[in-house]
């Protein structure tokens, strides 16, 4: 690094630690109507565990690998139904055909950066055929996500390795979750400013169903930003197409939601496209170049396909079609705060090539979400 | 009509006098940043035109037709490129699978309520067979959609006819749109308050291709009203699920989308997508109940499609994908403002069986808006 | 009725009478490796009813209307898991896009001309509301599936009203399934030759689940016919583009299937998928102007969903995939069969403008199939 | 090797010499009633390539790779029309939501085993990214596609390398294109036989356009077999359930359509669709764990896509749907005769933990096909 770049690099590093990150709860700002989980994270919902590997090396290294787990058992085996939305398909998650066929899940899902799909696709590979019980497994379906972090990263250097998908599969846990500059969101960039990894939940009251929705996203996308309605985008002057130029407004953002309500397949697609919704509630326009994509799972027990199934049927106790309402509304709600604790808890960052893409200003922002009245007390 | 009810309708429609209705540009407020059409409707697509059949008779009839002809020619014989997003399928749209199988809109786009598609479907049909040209024509795929209106309307009794339909088509003309309780907006209800037809259009710079864009909206759906960003369904107290119990949300929302750039069937389906992303931004959430359907036709001359080909080829010119997000926005603004207009421009009315819907509460509504900082100067 | 018409008919009529039309069983021949149900019909399917009315009346009518009901009571209160695939799109099936988005079949499915769709909805909304229960219903999704019969049928004067539809409906009925000229099948072409309405099931064994298929079809489309693998199309030098020149081979094929295996939408949505390889293995194509549509649903008792959900989940013992593969093998064969059976058992028609289609050449191609050795002893 | 798999691996071998693999066209049988095209492979379409790397090592590596390239330039920066369809989505195929999402194809077309997707995708990655013109690409969209080869070859040890891949790719040429058990069909099996790589084309007379069609199959999948009708499966007591047990019928079939006729994304997924209805006429059935993908692409000229595109709009002369039919025929056709040469052009192969798959009992076929009275003279 040169000297210059180290100097600025401390600078931000100390700035950052006076502008300490925030989660959106903490500001405080409620996003929605609903009521947020105990930790207001996709691990909210039982069972399910994250996992992120970051790679931040010298000047061009700057991505990661974030490993999602509906539960802590041999997923191969215990597989949970599953479905998949493709907001804007110019991506390249793999596994999307065979989770809409057959409806389910097989491995973890693995979010990192788009020319490390195919590594990220053989160590989920890898990863499974080993687990005991596996042995004689030959065909794997991995569920890879990506956005291109190539302006913060040298992208094409492809520097996630085998080894660090599996130290994030391995790492996952239940509890707490690292947001903004880590994982899979290290080099991502939304809005303008420093994007990355956001996680948010809601919890039904029991009338409604009682059930634990939560979402994380790796956001890397344009558009106008809204803040709790708030279009903080224009006040800061800094939007898609301001200058009435085609600029990059693209980018991606993978989205993941986990729920304990028990619904399959179908249902599920239905819940995975209101997270379309929630991504345009902060502004995103799901733009060409955007490879906008939504994978949804239920992690309720009685709805786990076994791998081996020795009965002539699978009995279900699924969710009906008129109760899913309550579900669409968290899903909306929890993306929306997803992805704007992404950006909140992010950190200014120095990349590839020198490139420095800032964290939200924060004080700036407070100033208008103070005067649009949307702080809470 | 019973003379309390007369009496309450005759105080409400004083009360809308007084409280002329408004369009959001009027108010002023402005949604997003890109430039509105000269009308700021869908008719500022050179060659749309909109013609409504508004049916309110006695206690119970409040329904009616809103017709959209993407040109004046004969739509059969010069058919124009086309796509459907299904938002959510809990509708009856007629026609969808064949405009996304060969990529084309045959004849006017109707809507109206739930249980007259048929009669719309047949007389789309019979206006089609009957006109010069079309002698010969065996095969009509006539295209309507629907919200419902059962609250307000005496639904079941079906009370469009035939000659309301054609009417509609042949009333239907460019320049300004009627707005509110007309047409297949009679009758509907959006986020609790009386909603209706709306629309909005945008108007991009020559820089970003210079295209004009329009929506046309029939409301009828709930969620957590958003005006401008401002959570005001919150504020008013009045929003879905708001005493945790599962009340009615549902309804629907049909949105129509045209524009003079030259898109073919695969980008209009995209631009359908993000209709349903404007959507969002007025706090719709796509319920259970809701059919959310977007149709998207282009009226660029070069892309008409004769009903009788004679050459082996036809010439396109197509705006490439690259050039997509700037509609992709328009698109999401424009859906926007047409569902805030559809409101802001309907009135307080008392429908079957003495139900009543009151109008958006405008004073309240401004106050938040003021106090919010969102209101122009 | 011209007279030299009225002989001509009558002449043929005589014929009829002399080629008594046998089904494909009777031939004999065999379809497949797969067990016929004990009707070889759509009706074995237990509870399925299936009823025609036919409409012939004089020079230029020829056409009609066929009821499918999954089950004999109130369809709108016992809702059955369905699923629409849509081979080819070009037509106008009512209905598809809720049955996909909520996995249900709330009405019986009607087939009709392709100008009578309207009128065929229409009849099964007021049927619905009339229902005893369905007092308050506001919203039906009425199926109705179409081809289009205007080459003998004088499709532009629309002869099918109400009273045709409800008649079909109520006396729908178990057992035996009239095919041929009958119902919506009184004026299809298929291959050249006279097609109509046909039916065919199979019966699995205990070992690959049991469980009964059937399937009934509306034959009206062209390619090169094939029976039991046997090129007769060819030998008749009466096929698709057989001159080069792109003749009109275009027409639709709809195909219901019924099954009481306990299936949810998404594998009734691959099972439907596998009726369009059944029509592939007759020769059909599928050609650009062909609506190709299937509809499939289960019977199954556990499966069925109560208009008024009054639990919080819904039981369902449902086929695990990996039991599915012997129930696309029974849909691919009924589906063939099936088409086989509406031209075997159709007959020579005079119908719109004196025009006439003659039923399958059956000597010649019983001499076709004795040769190539497929007739069974 | 052990001496006695040795052995009869050489007593195999020598089998072969003496029934050297035929083509259908050879044997000779006519598929259908269109022409072929010159060499009868997707090579006929002018600029169209293929590449085999072949993998047969030891007692237990029988796999390999297959290229299709769809020109000979750099297919990232001078991108084709394309489509894909899912027949049946129990597969790895990467790539598919964007070819749909943006409607073009950016690199070649790779098939290898399901194990080994990753691998080939890192290598498309790598060699896309060395291309001259290609030093600021930082997104690629590696096409791959497979079928399980696992019985035959020790798949968990995944023996294909990126240089394999590669090699492939450099390798592939115009011209014939070589069969059976070769590249990605080294390994495979078809309906209990040894199934492989195959080919063919149909060039279409003038009059219904004059464009050349071609397709390339990995034949892994169950059913019935029949060869142009006559069912041979049968005949030879060798079909999918033929003793009532669930048996294994599963496997998959990549399919790969190229045409010269200038087809946008939506009217080749319609010629992708029909490759099934092809699949179907050889008695697949696409079973629950068959992974049927088709990808389909234009090479003509005008409707090349530039990465880097400085017009505001593409001119594109696309056929209309009207002439589209002679097109889905061509594809059907042409899909079968494929199918069938891939399974004359294999031979039998003795592989992992020693197991055989033996070729088509020739003689015995040829005899039913005669008795059928199928063989051209």
């Amino acid at each position: 690094m040169k000297n210059s770049l180290l100097l600025t690099s401390l600078f931000f590093c100390m700035l950052n630690l006076i502008n300490a990150q925030q989660r959106v709860e903490e500001i405080p700002l409620k996003i929605g109507v609903m009521q947020r989980g105990a930790l207001n994270a996709i691990t909210d919902v039982e069972g399910v565990k994250v996992g992120h590997t970051t790679l931040v090396k010298g000047d061009s290294v700057r991505t990661g690998v974030t490993a999602i787990l509906p539960h802590g058992g041999n997923i191969f085996q215990q597989k949970v139904p599953a479905a998949v939305f493709v907001g804007n398909g110019f991506g390249k998650l793999a596994g999307s055909t065979q989770i809409n066929e057959l409806g389910n899940l097989e491995t973890p899902v693995i979010l990192t950066n788009t020319l490390n799909v195919p590594t990220a696709m053989d160590a989920v590979i890898k990863y499974t055929l080993n687990l005991p019980e596996n042995e004689n497994v030959r065909s794997v379906n991995a569920v890879v996500g990506e956005t291109n972090d190539g302006y913060l990263n040298d992208i094409r250097g492809q520097h996630v390795k085998n080894a660090d998908v599996i130290s994030a599969i391995k790492n996952a846990k239940t509890g707490k979750v690292a947001e903004g500059n880590v994982g899979a969101g290290t080099g991502t960039i939304a809005f303008g400013y420093k994007g990355g990894i956001g996680t948010a939940s809601r919890k039904l009251p029991e009338s409604l169903g009682g059930y634990t929705l939560g979402v994380l996203v790796q956001s890397n996308f344009g558009g106008v930003l809204q803040i709790a309605g708030v279009p903080v985008g224009q006040k800061l002057r800094n939007y898609s197409f301001s200058n009435n130029l085609l600029n990059n407004v693209d980018g991606s953002c993978m989205m993941v939601i986990a729920t304990d309500a028990p619904l399959n397949n179908r249902n599920l697609e239905r819940l995975a496209k209101r997270a379309f919704l929630g991504l345009a509630k902060t502004g995103g326009i799901a733009s060409n170049g955007s490879g906008d994509y939504v994978i949804a799972f239920s992690t309720a027990k009685g709805m786990r396909i076994p791998y081996k199934i020795v009965t002539k049927t699978l009995t279900q106790e699924v969710v009906p079609n008129d109760l899913m309402s309550p579900l669409f509304m968290a899903t909306i709600e929890a993306t929306e705060e997803a992805i704007l604790n992404s950006l909140f808890m992010a950190e200014t960052i120095i990349g590839f090539q020198g490139r420095t893409i800032k964290a939200l200003p924060k004080e700036e922002i407070l100033k208008y979400l103070k005067e649009a009245g949307v702080l809470e007390d």
